[in-house]
């Protein structure tokens, strides 16, 4: 019964999963960490491989292990990177896995429920939007304690790609993503700063190669996903980031915010769907969940890209 | 001219190279980092991957980049991790990789001499004394520049294999894994010790479920790697760490010690032959090669590990 | 000579100092730390406490050593803490220091002078604007390789109030405290926001206990610096975040955005003046000073700590 | 209830307690940091002043904040650096600062006591073996739950000592200072070693300026303390690494072996008395204190540095 010992537990350690691992070690995010595959083999040599770098200087003495999911028992943290992904080619949409990754995300969450309602559950499986609701909605688990990773992926990009475009710290560009995690994703603009200089204005104090483009950078933030994907045949290590920073603000009740993936309940009168807004993050899972202000074209986007999830959402029979 | 700008090149970027890409990230190990990959959109992959954590909190702003061997220009240390590995099932021998990978390190090495003489390189291919060699004698490069990681796997796997059986942190675990980066390393077992406790009274001070069995111990330690290798289709995380705490050491100018694979030069009656000795490493490479004292029968494994190593070498034609 | 040995020199090593050297540590800022000080035993002190935490797992084998202004010579930043601060109960201004330590600075950048013309020289001494003046003008020192910590402290000051405030991370917290490093420091609001809500409209996302009073809030953040003073003798803690971030900054090359002291060229009409704006940091200095959008009411508070600024400038003789 | 917000308290923040705190936002050990003082606007000044630092990257947003004993309730490390410590020119005997130091752990036993059982102890207040004595034996605290610092600085100074004559990192020194944390402490030469290396073939391998002069080193490991304290007027930095590191062991459940003070239960012979030996820290606290191997010399002065302990915990009426 120590509480000392967080613990964090992993479901599916394929190239995602095993990412995560990796991440959570060089971030301290745990004294303990679970993985859990339904190829327990997979699970045991990511386990010795990564313990493998506990003997070093600068390396934390984590406990790794592969277990069932009763390791979800006494888990502070379960993230869920289970299900396959997308493949290089499948230039399509994410939304078509939506059918086999439901029916992962309901076994698993079947397994879960068995062991713990305490832990606090941060989805990655794609298509995002649609695991996560199926896990928020339909199995009793507290709604605050499950999200998904969200646009906060896609935000990072945007981050980046602004970054490079006018050689600044990605940390000092503001704004988000918003809406699904995928093709319809769309930037808010009018929240775009970079050091409280607003996105219209960004070309005049920076004198960037070439002006903003808004259209074309917007495509690329959704399509940089597929460059990764095509080129080294898989994308792991910026959502790993993802959600070991997610994970941080749990485990450190950071209360940080971040656009991730949960149901909403009205917000900009969209109902029965999920999709990611801004939302604060504390030990307590979301806490907050943030109606930031739009006008009118970015409130259109946003209810654009709901359409879009709900007709999955419909197609799946998740929402009737 | 930027002395302050730490870069490091990465020399193909399969499963290992990107793993060495993301420890590198976490260990805040440099400012600059170029991927290098006959598959240049492998290389411009992963570091769109990596560079996507780059927003975040916790993660620095670091220059991720695909590139030729130009960028080794003013790199201050590379890490190569080019060729082919073992595949899952090859249960036999890193040796039989030899004749391929030397011919891949032969191409590095006159790519790399073009730009530098100056950077620390780091090899991690495989079978690495023997790729190791290659690259430390037929290319005029300053001898002590030039280091392969050698047995310090093996020696982490040694004592996290030992922190297991007597539940200690395996930074409590001292001694070394010697000679072969592969099938006849060796524990020197009259080096390790827990806390200053020899290991023929472990047992005794720590009671374990079983007795300490070294011959078990020792084929526990090679065999681990097969383990890792067919559960999870490749090893990548434990080299990562290796190689990333390696370069540490130089960039740090730490003067840390490790079984690092060299070419000798009549140690222990040896030459004409690289394995792995304790070295000290240091911003200027291998600074120290540390002839242990070793009892009749260990320096006895370590020439049975050398002319195993040796019979390849001529096999290879790189020793006449 | 080895540019992988990132060197830092301190100079001064009171409460200030030795906080910026133990920030430093945990940074991983450099591999050599040289300590320069008047009470040459102070800074052998300080240097050999820090080095005993370098035989720990987790702590870097730094070179930490005391020496005289030769080190600076290849120094790649050097953060000067040298002269009097202010005492508890001296609750007036910082700018009654500005006789003393313009003096101080003046045989400080003589000295450094004498060795280096191409380290980063980072100004903490107060009255910091002033001497920061002097540093950057009277030297023939390259202007863009010296600025002052400035009000970044107060910015951080300012978003830790209102993260306290509204109950959420402080790294959400955007906006600056601009002009003096002082009394006469003020918050420019129009750019405050909380994950992009602008200030006016925090209360109705957030519901404080109380609502946003923007008068009680700026006179806070200059106040709470004599609370600290006062409470605990002097401040420490956060100007060697403060100084240990922007050298950060300088060494990973981030290109960051933060509110340091310059001396200013026109900006917003002013010159022959040092006070702070949101500037670019990266390995060769400052390298874009941003003249942000500011409303008239802002630009008038601006000029108004211009001028308190330039009032001390002329009566230390340093502007005719 | 929430276990994932690991909380530390610290007892006293003088200089000790002050680099304590920011050592442990440094190390990232807690997401809740309480500082409780009998001046509590120490504590407060303290407070506010590290939370200045929370704002930047890479920086945690831990809560700080000053308090009463009652926030020892669901601490789960409590530090206590409490009571005066010598001053710069009493080079005298930390057994002198007895008395009155037994009065204050006697108060803040007592009053943590109120509030919990469960939180793991860490005693620095001096002098150490004595006031170690007093809390684990005079409040039915589980004994397993309270250890002090002990040698663990003197280890660290040696090792420091031996890694600068040496030109080795001091990572790969090993072996212990026993006994007293003060003038009687000794090093353990048997366990001493480099690499492997034992302490007397040193010289041979590392051909130093000057051989090993083992009295000498020994004297030089016991008089750096004073020239620390004489040179800047007190020692906090490496005492505050020891403190962090043990808490580190403790919050990960680490497993690690440092020489920590603890009370004697006829270990070599003695009882009645508290000193360090190498120890086993683990979540639950002091797991195993190892009698390591010990030549008879080696025995004798750990027993004359038993010898006095017990005279001054008889002085002071702890032992009858």
């Amino acid at each position: 019964m120590n509480c000392a010992k967080n613990k964090l537990a992993i479901v599916g350690v394929g190239h995602v999963g095993s990412a995560v691992l990796n991440c959570a070690l060089s971030f301290n995010l745990a004294a303990d960490i679970a993985l859990i595959d339904i190829i327990e083999k997979k699970a045991i040599g990511e386990a010795l491989d990564a313990s493998h770098g506990t003997p070093f200087t600068y390396s934390p003495n984590v406990h790794i292990h592969a277990g069932g999911y009763e390791e979800c028992k006494d888990a502070k943290v379960i993230i869920v990177a289970a299900g396959p992904s997308i493949l290089p080619g499948e230039k399509t949409d994410r939304l078509l896995l939506a059918d086999r990754n439901v029916q992962v995300i309901k076994d698993v969450m079947t397994a879960i429920t068995q062991y713990t309602k305490d832990a606090i559950i941060i989805i990655i499986t794609n298509p995002l939007d649609i695991t996560l609701y199926c896990a928020q909605n339909l199995f009793g688990y507290p709604r605050h304690k499950v999200f998904g990773t969200g646009t906060t992926l896609e935000t990072a990009r945007l981050r980046r790609i602004l970054a490079n475009k006018y050689a600044v710290d990605p940390k000092n560009v503001h704004g988000y993503m918003l809406g699904e995690h995928g093709n319809s994703a769309f930037p808010a603009w009018s929240l775009v700063n970079v050091a409280g200089i607003p996105s219209d204005r960004l070309d005049e104090y920076f004198q960037p190669a070439e002006p903003l483009d808004r259209e074309k950078t917007a495509a690329e933030v959704v399509s940089v996903a597929y460059d990764v994907l095509n080129f080294k045949g898989c994308t792991n290590s910026g959502i790993a980031m993802v959600a070991c920073r997610l994970a941080r603000s749990v485990l450190f009740n950071e209360g940080s915010i971040f656009p991730v993936s949960t149901t909403l309940k009205g917000d900009y009168g969209l109902s029965q769907v999920a999709l990611s807004l801004p939302c604060q993050i504390t030990a307590t899972g979301v806490t907050r969940r943030l109606n930031v202000p739009l006008p009118a074209a970015e409130k259109e986007k946003l209810h654009k890209s709901a359409a879009s999830i709900s007709q999955v959402l419909r197609s799946v029979g998740l929402v009737g």
